[in-house]
């Protein structure tokens, strides 16, 4: 059985900009302050650099229980037992990467458009990555969703959806009225001064609660 | 168990060197030229782009019975059914890739170093590739390896070695006198006017046979 996942805050790591001295402690912060799901993102480093990250990250993630997905790489999501991949539309297809990791490990798909959100169905994602909502400076070949465009997709899929791209402390109340199930963050977490009130305060903004 | 697999002539792709219109159609021609063994490398494009240049490949090395060895990506070998990988030291290491792809599969690594070697035995290598030999337009941060240095490495291992670096018309007749099993060849097969030609020719000098 794919394991229950709680997608609310989801926090996606940065070796460039996080705020710490390591992506585990970065993370820990994260998790401490009440991040529910962590995708280690990589883009700049060798695979065996990667590899030991995620080595090294799972143990973080597994005494918290928290899951942890693998951004592209299937292969290094399976050699350390991680919960589940993401792929963007340029890595691997879902479909073949649902047959090397069977049943049980979550497959997230990053999707802008309508289109890409059915192949994403189709090939068997259990939830969706979708954006960018807003401009961003982690990633520069973005295209933007509308929110008209966010309302089709929710419609088209009963699967989870996180919305990413440029989500903070001033936007992160939108999206819960849509039935967003939750907020992916790199910068406005990760490269905050103190991470674990960062990761606080936006779950409560994305929850439209009070602060405590 | 592993298959029995020949590297006398162990031809590696390149995209932007080759002077076919597809990767398919210069590994097509490398075969017929005798190539013994096939290694996908394609660093510099998408996920999805190697993974699908790897489904299309795969059809052509089965056609004629030649294992295909996928650069880096274990997931991308395992989800077309290719017959191995081939690592580099800044890849994920040997022995994880090894829980990943079971005995059936074969494994390389490279290697410059009698350390490295060893560890690589260690981690359950079934080859080795070692250099670079000679300097190399297609690998920028190499490391060179010295003929001493290559006959140590010889008496340290006792599985297949493959030279690999700047191998040519002029330096494939050095090898086999040494013990070495086969020659791993980018740019002087796949950039060549006449790829069979090329492959043909240098597989005759690397054996110290004449040409026909």
């Amino acid at each position: 059985m794919r394991p229950e996942f709680d997608c609310t805050l989801y926090v996606c790591t940065d070796r460039k900009l996080m705020s710490s001295a390591s992506v585990e402690e970065s993370v820990e912060a994260a998790i401490r302050g009440g991040a529910t799901m962590i995708q280690l993102r990589d883009k700049d480093v060798t695979g065996r650099e990667f590899y030991e990250t995620a080595v090294r990250l799972k143990q973080v993630t597994a005494r918290y229980h928290i899951p942890l997905i693998i951004n592209d790489r299937v292969d290094i999501a399976m050699a350390v037992d991680a919960e589940g991949v993401h792929l963007g539309q340029k890595d691997m297809p879902a479909s073949a990467a649902r047959k090397l990791l069977g049943e049980d490990k979550i497959i997230g798909v990053s999707a802008a458009k309508v289109e890409e959100v059915k192949l994403a169905l189709e090939e068997g994602a259990d939830y969706l990555g979708v954006g960018a909502m807003y401009g961003t400076s982690t990633k520069t070949d973005t295209r933007s969703v509308s929110i008209e465009t966010l309302a089709q997709i929710r419609q088209e899929a009963e699967i989870p959806i996180v919305v990413i791209g440029g989500i903070g402390k001033d936007n992160a109340m939108n999206f819960r009225k849509l039935g967003i199930n939750g907020i992916a963050v790199v910068s406005s977490v990760i490269a905050q001064p103190d991470i674990e009130a960062a990761a606080a305060e936006l779950k409560q903004i994305f929850l439209g609660r009070e602060a405590v």
